[in-house]
């Protein structure tokens, strides 16, 4: 380029991606109490998107996060926002890069998961809520979250000594109490298909 | 699921994603001093891997994330530190996606590119040194920080008023004061064929 610099200005078209992969693009956000199978619904359709169709795909969720780019951040009101917030946004370029985005976090503040609906376009962004009873969740604890939050060993617990939102408007609502964690990713899947997602 | 939860552990292989793709996973980061050349020169090199390769890519760079996962974050040392210390960890993400991921960050600290290349498995983080004189620099100055900084309007300007560390053993150096941004763009993509990345 020598002296003069002419800027080499480019943008990849999200449909010359989605042509690419054989798909759309779409974020997939699980929203849900703690032990409500969240992650392991997503990542149980993971697994099937990846196998059985060859989908491109990411998974981001607390564990993932929390020990990367989010350790930095407790779990006070602000923290949790900001954590969202963050999430959100590597979301929204996880989209842009024509991915399968599925996204697994309490995210318990509805303001907050409206914040990161609108990072991408309409319709692109599938709030799914996995609705079990608090009670079932308890009883699961499979972190022993429930147990040390009941003990005041965890301050601002979602459920027990914070709010939990649930979305007004979920795209899915999925019954975990009801229904097994591979019934539930299929119940994703075949909404997919019903809107040519795949 | 009913009342007993069998968490679902999964985990999607990188290999697996590779065989998906066609293509390896890699982060080729782009680093050098303001009007270098690099997201010009990183944005040719994502064209051509998409439209040649049709390969599976995902573009960072100062513009996109400084607006959005980025935008609390100023120019001091410490906000610098944090702004590639994210970076970092969003490649590592796209990396674990498979992607080929191409990063443009003046990322002036040598310490800060060495933590992110821990972050993905050795040999997958390529250093890619946009060497230029900074008098060419400032005189292309496309986006008129040279000019703003001599006044004395930005303070911790790279080159000018903060240090500018340059790598001691890059994978790469592209000299863009004497090829063009598709030449330095083809440079990287020939490497790119010789490790069998593509």
């Amino acid at each position: 380029m020598a002296e003069n610099l002419t800027p080499f200005s480019h943008h990849i078209p999200l449909a010359v991606r989605e042509r690419i992969n054989g798909h759309k693009a779409l974020v997939l956000w699980f929203t849900g109490l703690s032990g409500s199978g969240k992650s392991s619904i997503a990542g149980a359709l993971e697994s099937i998107l990846v196998e059985r169709y060859q989908a491109h795909t990411c998974f981001l969720d607390g564990d993932s996060l929390r020990s990367g780019l989010n350790r930095d951040l407790g779990f006070s009101d602000a923290d949790r926002t900001e954590n969202i917030r963050r999430v959100g946004e590597v979301a929204r370029l996880m989209f842009e890069a024509g991915l399968l985005t599925l996204v697994a976090f309490i995210s318990p503040f509805a303001r907050d998961r409206e914040r990161a609906r609108a990072l991408v376009p309409p319709g692109r962004f599938w709030e799914i809520y996995v609705d079990c009873p608090i009670e079932i969740c308890q009883r699961r604890d499979p972190k022993q979250l429930y147990r040390r939050a009941g003990q005041g060993a965890i301050a601002d617990f979602t459920g027990i000594s914070s709010v939990y939102e649930p979305p007004l408007h979920p795209q899915l609502v999925l019954h975990s109490d009801q229904f097994g964690i591979v019934e539930c990713a299929e119940q994703v899947l075949a909404r997919m298909l019903e809107n040519g997602v795949l």
